[in-house]
Formats: C-alpha cells, sequence, structure tokens
C-alpha cells in the first residue's frame, strides 16, 4: 500500500516530509505483532507524543541532496528506523539518568513503576519499572532494525544502508558510555566533551543520517564525504549551542529551564571551556556546581562567571567556525540545488543564537 | 574468507557444527569496529565464557532437516546473530533479576560496578554498573542483527529468516516481561507459567531456530509447521525439566543447586502445579516459599510436599507426553534422516530424566 493512501496527495510533495514520515511511521507502528502489549503500548505512546524527528529530517535531505534515487515511498519507511532508535536511546538514557519527565509525560520507567505501586504489586517497584523500561527500549531497537529490513529497499539498497546504521548504533552506545563515564570520572577536559558531542549528538544526529540517506541515494564516495563533514562540524555546532541553552534556558516558552545542564551536573564542552580558562576561585565555583546540589544564586553565578570568563563568546565562536566550514563542504561537490538549500535551513535552525 | 580455514578441514563436516560455528563467531567479534571499546571487550569475554550454543545448534539442525540449501559459511554466520541475541537477554536479565554470577564469572553489571567501586568515581556505583550493563545489552541487540544482515545472505534469503527473526526477538522480550510480571502479581496460574515457558523457552530456545533454519534452507509450509511443532512441545518440556532441575538441583558436577529457583521465588509450571492440588496446609508452605526468605529445611520441606502432592510425576508425565508428541511432529514431514536423528537426540539431552 502506498503511503500517499493515507495522507491527502497534496502533501506527497517532497518538501511536505513530515506528513509523508508520519504516515509511514503510524504504519509501521500498526502493523506490529501484538505480542508484547504492555510493552508495545508505551513504545507507540512515546513516538506519538511527538520529537522533532530531526534524525529522520536529516537522512531525507541527505537522500535529496544525493540524487534521490529510488522508491520515495521505500525510502521514507526505511527511515522510520531512525526515530525507533532515538526511542530505544531515550527510554535508556532515562533509566540511567533516573528522570521522571520526557516529552511532556512521566518516563517510561515512572509510569511502569506507578503502575507496581498502584497495584501493590510484590517486590521493588522501582526495579519492576527499570525492567520494564530496559525491555520497551530494547523493544524500539529491535523495532528500528525491524523498520530499515523490511522497508521494501532492494538487497543492495540494504546492505549500503547498513553500513552507516551499524556505526550509527554502536557510536550512540558508545556516546552515552562516554558521558556516564565523563560524570564518574568528574571529567574536565574539553577534548573529552568534545569526542561526546562528536559521538552523541554530531554522528548520531546529524553525520549518520546524512550519511544514511546519501547510501539508500547510492551516492558516490565525494557525496557521502561532503554530507559527513558537514553533518560532523553542524552536529557538534548544535550540542554547543545546546550547551549554551542547557545553561542560560531557552526563550522560547516550551524551552528548558535557566540551568538546566548544571543541575544535572553535565560534563559539556562549555564548562570544560570555562574549567580551563577560570583562575582558582572561579573554577571552585564551578566545581561545586558540577558537583551539586545546585540552588537558584549558584546557576546565576556560574552563568555569570561564564559570560566574565569569556567562555560563552568562546563557545558562540567556535559555533560560527563550525557551521561556516560545514556549510562551506556542501559547495565542494554536486548537490540537488533544492535539498542544499534545506539543509543549510536545518543548519540554521539547530546552530542560531536563539536569545 | 571461508571459515574452513581458521579450523582443521578435518572439522568442516555437518556433524562438527561446533568448530565451525565458534570460528564463525570469533570472525565475527574480531572484525567488529573499536568504537566502543570498554562495552565491547565485556561482551567479548561474555561470549568467550561459553554457553551451550543450544540456540545455534537447534538452527543448524532445522536447515539441514529442511534440505540445507544456501552457502554453508553463510548460513554459519547467520547463526552467530542467536548467540549474540541470547548475550543481550542474559546482561539485561541479570540487570533485573540482580544476579550477581553468569557462566562462573561475576555478571556484567557486576564487572561494572566494581570498577566504578575500585576507582572511587562519583556517584552510585550500582548505578553506573546497571547502566554499563544495560549499553552492553544494546550492542549485544545490535550486533546480533548485523550478524544477521551481513552474513552474506541473499536479498531473498534475508527477507525469510527475517520472520522468524522478527518473532523471535519480541517473544523473547515478552517471556521476560511475562516473567517480572508473574513474581510482581504473585502469580499461581499454571497457564500463565506454561505461556511464560512457551515464550522464552519453548519459542525462543527452540521453536524460532528450528524455523530461522528452515527459512535460511527456503523450507515449504509443511517442514516450517513439523519443525514448529517440534520445537514448542520439546521447548516446554525442556523448561518443565529445568523446573525439576531448579528444584530438585542438578546431580551433574557442573549443575545448578538444590533449590535454586525456591531461592529465586521463580513461578515456575511445577509450582503452580502442586499449589492447585495442595491441601491448605501444603498450600501455605509452598507459598512461604514462594514469598521468601527460603533456608534449606524448608527446601527440603518443599522437595517432599513436591513428591509426595504428586506434582513431580505429574511434571514427568507431562514432559513424557510432549516429547511424544513433539518426536511424532518430525514424522509427519520429509525431511533430511541424519538431521532428524540428530534433532530426537537433541530433544532427548534437553528432557531427559538427569537423575
Amino acid at each position: 500500500m502506498s503511503l500517499l493512501t493515507s495522507v491527502d496527495t497534496r502533501l506527497s510533495r517532497v518538501d511536505d516530509f513530515s506528513a509523508l514520515f508520519d504516515a509511514a511511521l503510524h504504519e509501521f507502528l500498526a502493523n506490529r505483532p501484538d505480542v508484547a502489549p504492555e510493552l508495545a503500548a508505551e513504545l507507540r505512546e512515546m513516538v506519538r507524543a511527538g520529537g522533532k524527528r530531526m534524525r529522520p529530517r536529516f537522512a531525507w535531505e541527505g537522500w535529496r541532496a544525493a540524487g534521490g534515487g529510488g522508491d520515495e515511498d521505500v525510502v521514507v519507511r526505511a527511515l522510520v528506523a531512525l526515530e525507533l532508535l532515538q526511542c530505544c536511546a531515550l527510554v535508556h538514557d532515562d533509566v540511567m539518568d533516573r528522570s521522571t519527565v520526557r516529552r511532556g509525560r512521566p518516563t517510561v520507567h515512572e509510569v511502569f513503576m506507578m503502575r507496581h505501586r498502584r497495584s501493590r504489586w510484590a517486590g521493588s517497584a522501582r526495579q519492576y519499572g527499570d525492567s520494564a523500561a530496559v525491555l520497551v527500549g530494547d523493544l524500539a531497537l529491535a523495532w528500528a532494525d525491524d523498520a530499515l529490513v523490511t522497508a521494501g529497499l532492494s538487497g543492495a539498497a540494504l546492505q549500503r544502508a547498513w553500513v552507516p546504521w551499524q556505526a550509527m548504533r554502536v557510536e550512540m552506545m558508545a556516546g552515552q558510555h562516554l558521558d556516564l563515564l565523563g560524570v564518574a570520572r568528574r571529567e574536565e577536559s574539553l577534548e573529552q566533551a568534545l569526542r561526546v558531542a562528536a559521538l552523541k549528538t554530531a554522528a548520531y544526529t546529524v553525520e549518520r543520517p546524512l550519511h544514511l540517506g546519501a547510501a539508500l541515494a547510492d551516492a558516490g564516495p565525494d557525496v557521502v564525504a561532503c554530507l559527513r563533514e558537514f553533518g560532523r562540524d553542524v552536529g557538534v555546532a548544535f550540542q554547543l549551542r545546546d550547551d549554551l541553552i542547557g545553561v542560560f534556558g531557552d526563550p522560547a516558552v516550551t524551552g528548558k529551564p535557566v540551568g538546566e545542564d548544571l543541575r544535572e551536573g553535565k560534563r559539556t564542552a562549555l564548562m570544560a571551556l570555562a574549567l580551563s580558562r577560570a583562575t582558582n576561585g572561579s573554577a571552585a565555583v564551578l566545581r561545586r556546581a558540577l558537583a551539586g546540589p545546585v540552588n537558584d544564586a549558584l546557576v546565576e553565578r556560574v552563568c555569570g562567571l561564564l559570560v566574565e570568563i569569556g567562555a560563552v563568546d568562546a563557545v558562540e565562536e567556535h559555533i560560527d567556525v563550525l557551521v561556516t566550514s560545514g556549510l562551506a563542504a556542501l559547495d565542494r561537490t554536486a548537490l540537488d540545488p533544492e535539498a542544499k538549500r534545506e539543509l543549510v535551513k536545518l543548519a540554521g535552525k539547530a546552530t542560531v543564537r536563539k536569545a
């Protein structure tokens, strides 16, 4: 069945990717067998609760930029894998970080924990919640691979796509582990923070999705190399922007509160950069914030220090350099002009100063 | 590179599956990229520590029984997926069950927890250990799919294999969730215990591996149906035998200690059957054992009760019925006679009375 039967045909233009993608996502979810209903129900809720579909979007533009070979419906179906992989990452990360809210609702392990409590079941509610959430994440990972393998790609296209897909999954896991290690080891080096950004954000969110799209379009090595370079630079810049928002807050209504990263003790590049420039007294304040607990006064003090020390300017400058070099990479090979314009727009959206 | 280059060619006979399989497993592990070295190292250790390779073995005999079409080396490479999936199941189950020992060494979460403690890292050692183990299990699941997709199967063979593979993964997860729910809900019904056995052991360990092997051989629907029926029956019988061993112990030197399942509060078919036949007084003793804690005197009392009530005889009888009907299923279609003899042998090994 064509995805176009389930969305208005007016929407089937390449620039109406969101509608096509959501149709494919819901089609996939609707066709899952009902073997693990409680686990599947939570996963479906989570997918429906949204997210920005950034990874599928980058992959789609990568596919179009590389010439867009193959059946459009099949490609969209294959990209459902990216959204499901992201669900695996979020559900498992939330267990690891003990997060309680995600996409405006309780996290998966919280939902199962509360069910255990409400039902007065035997044993530890927290352990049951965590265990069920691990299984939901496992299911998301299995479904992600199912989406790619059963999308209807030719054997050759599937093998091409599997190269970036294989790399992306393990890079996502490696990034998460480095993130945990950073907190455990009280990591302060800029190099390490940038390595996590390169794996968790650049590779997983931008570079590999673009690579996957290009592979689906059977792109040549030049196109792949340029798209990946663009993705690496823009991806790290995106993480740096997120580091700033994580401390100074997002002015948009739905955004992050001021000081959120500080409250979570995140070892960001911003903090590493600040530590490397700080005098002993200022460094002690920053370290106190990283070790937590953090109150409003401390958040305000750290915000002031980050500006004063020049860490904010240094990060802004680094973002500029990365975006400039990323955009330059797009000019070094022949790409579909419409898709290229979209990539430039996406790069801007992900990295531009918000306030 | 043929697997035969890495094992003595004398061993390349179909009946020397273990050597071929271990060569393929080690080849796969040796060729993984070094992106997440700490996670990969633990997974490699776990694979090397062994296991009986039961799932690959059943899949191999299923492939042979169905005529063994296709390249032997490619099939063996594909079956590596089954062993890696089992690693995912074990690592995540051990976190959920708080197990400390697996295959004669500390469980993965224990290894990471001890490393955290030894290094005097920041934060909770247990949380770090559990988180790292979740990631190792995720990596195992991703690698399992990688093994199947990159084994060198034709596009058509991969799509055929993906049908049982897809089912098997979700059945494994559903079985584990039902197992958790059984403990939480103090489940006592025989039906529920048999449902867990059908998913966790029959489907995941015997039926789907046979189905996968048959799919790789491009077997017709008759052969698939008979092999699956055999697998379902023998698989449940295997779980029932395991229930008995879990209470009465395994006489083999390396086996399970007496009362292990009782100490873990497992809701087995054996206990459900006993509860359904017990008088009020006996039922109270059985429930006390299930709720724990359990000491040696209580283990001894429960062992006596299970025999006295007739639960042991009833389970033995059910095993006999299942093995008989499973073996009869093998006679209802044309199978390779040598592989059929092996399947009969494997069924015996998995279900025969040990003492």
